[in-house]
């Protein structure tokens, strides 16, 4: 992966949770450590899609900066960035929304489904265009690759469409970029149901050991005595062992065995303990970083910075290849 | 007029002539004159919302640029500037996308009827959202009045709109622009049918007499030999009585009086010689200006230096209001 620039990023609606950090953040980390260049977006104007105001993007942000550093984001190696500070990136919105109409915008099948589970009465006009916005994040830095789930390959799709059209349109610029189609484990919230901070079902990265537990405690499972690892037939009590699982790199099927007819409550006594001790270096790291603020908001800086630069470099590029180049 | 702030501005897509001349440049000269302080917006990624690609923007911008100069904008006391230059300008569409529904875009009548006309077989996003980038053009600088035809008050309704919606969700930053109605004279092309560049039945500004005398000896007229003043009945006529008018600061119909049978011959040679007249020391100075090319950089370049500015204070105000401040 050595010199391979990759896009990836989160919106800041508060601290992430144990099915980012399995699902996603993990996945970034190890990929860093192979040589991947890291552009880690914090999506702050995308928070306004699918609700009408950004509440405490001043602590959101905060809290999404410790968790990408706690996980070991290395600030010298990847570049962590908020959106509302690189201009030349959001400008790159305009020519791109030359380059699509608005029945592909309107097919989109990511942006129907996020419509009809949005807050919102009305489709507001930054619902509808930031796929065009995100392809703007991944076109700015020239991503070669970016890690998307299946409910994101459309708008990657919209993006190589959008690269290939530039390119033709105007002369070759922008890298087409690949999906790296990662498979998030299948972990549910507390309550048995999708795990989502607006839930309040879900397991904070951040939280501490006391909370963790009784937040295992109060996990769904079922009637049946012993153990065993059926995502289909026993969801819930199968995303505890699979979490154990994760935490301690083993097999779900071996975890299942050994706590055996120990029941659910051996079961979450089992998990709390993994969970906990995974975690437990990162959130030392976690609660350090913290206590100095100032040197959170000169990493965010030096982020922001080199971003700026990175895409002062692009838009230059593209406005040189659209003709609009008059000193 | 003094102190207040006037927004105003053209798309790059070939010279002006003599309708935007008499309907918009000389306004604009005039309420320079009073004081009021400019805005003019070469609007070079507007020319992509009814084509595929902008062509000649390099000489586009540079005619446009001579043709302000020469009517008499002054670049010491007015801001000339190019939207592909003023980053955080663009930027605004973000938050101001955000304040706006798709239905209330799909609803601009002037919008429908741009599609209706515009070249292009698919709507582009760019098209539908360009209301909303106009809406960025006004409230960047703040500007008190906006000049419009009867075509573009939805725009500067929506303007408002997204004025007011701010200002309520986040706290008084905007000013709510007022329309300045102006009536365009009813100028036709020299075939009859509305001036428009791209029907080559226009007289650039910066045609020279010989030119400007054949395109009127080819103008359109009517089979009476007596010269009157009726629009409604005999609009080729009417326009050349009217275009000697303007030129002259007399009223249309004296001049069709003094005319009075000498017929469409002698009408045409009192035009040609009353426009060549009254743009003599506008096209002398346009002349003089397109000797030093250096110079229009340096104007345009410090023009878009004031408005980077004047943007980049308006959007750290609007980072400010929305929470989306990190350092």
């Amino acid at each position: 992966m050595t010199g391979i620039r990759v896009l990836t990023g989160d919106r800041p609606t508060g601290p992430l949770h144990i099915g980012h950090y399995f699902g996603s953040l993990r996945n970034r980390v190890r990929l860093q450590g192979q040589g991947a260049d890291l552009f880690v977006v914090i999506a702050d104007y995308q928070v306004l899609t699918d609700r009408d105001v950004a509440e405490n993007l001043q602590e959101y942000v905060e809290e999404l900066l410790l968790d990408y550093l706690a996980v070991g984001i290395d600030p010298a190696a990847s570049t962590i960035f908020t959106h509302s500070h690189v201009a030349s990136l959001n400008q790159l919105l305009l020519p791109l929304l030359s380059l699509v109409s608005v029945a592909e915008l309107r097919r989109n099948p990511t942006v129907k489904d996020e419509i009809a589970a949005s807050r919102q009465a009305r489709v507001s006009g930054l619902m509808f265009t930031y796929p065009v916005h995100q392809a703007a994040d991944i076109l700015f830095c020239g991503a070669d690759v970016v890690p998307v789930g299946q409910d994101q390959l459309p708008h990657l799709e919209l993006t190589r469409l959008l690269a290939r059209r530039f390119n033709e349109r105007y002369g070759q610029l922008f890298t087409e970029p690949e999906a790296l189609l990662g498979e998030a484990p299948a972990l549910l919230g507390v309550d048995g149901r999708k795990m989502s901070k607006s839930r309040e079902n879900a397991i904070a990265l951040g939280a501490g050991e006391d909370e963790t537990a009784n937040l295992i405690r109060r996990a769904k499972t079922d009637a049946e005595r012993v153990i065993t690892y059926e995502p289909e037939r026993r969801p819930e009590v199968s995303s505890l062992v699979l979490l154990a699982a994760l935490c301690q790199d083993r097999r779900p099927e071996d975890v299942a065995e050994e706590v055996g007819d120990g029941g659910a409550g051996r079961l979450k006594a089992v998990v709390t303990e993994a969970l906990n001790e995974h975690l437990r270096p990162i959130r030392a790291r976690r609660a350090e970083l913290a206590r100095d603020r100032g040197e959170l908001r000169r990493i965010l800086c030096a982020g922001n910075e080199k971003a700026n630069a990175v895409a002062d470099r692009t838009l230059e590029a593209v406005r040189d290849r659209m003709g609009m180049v008059y000193s």
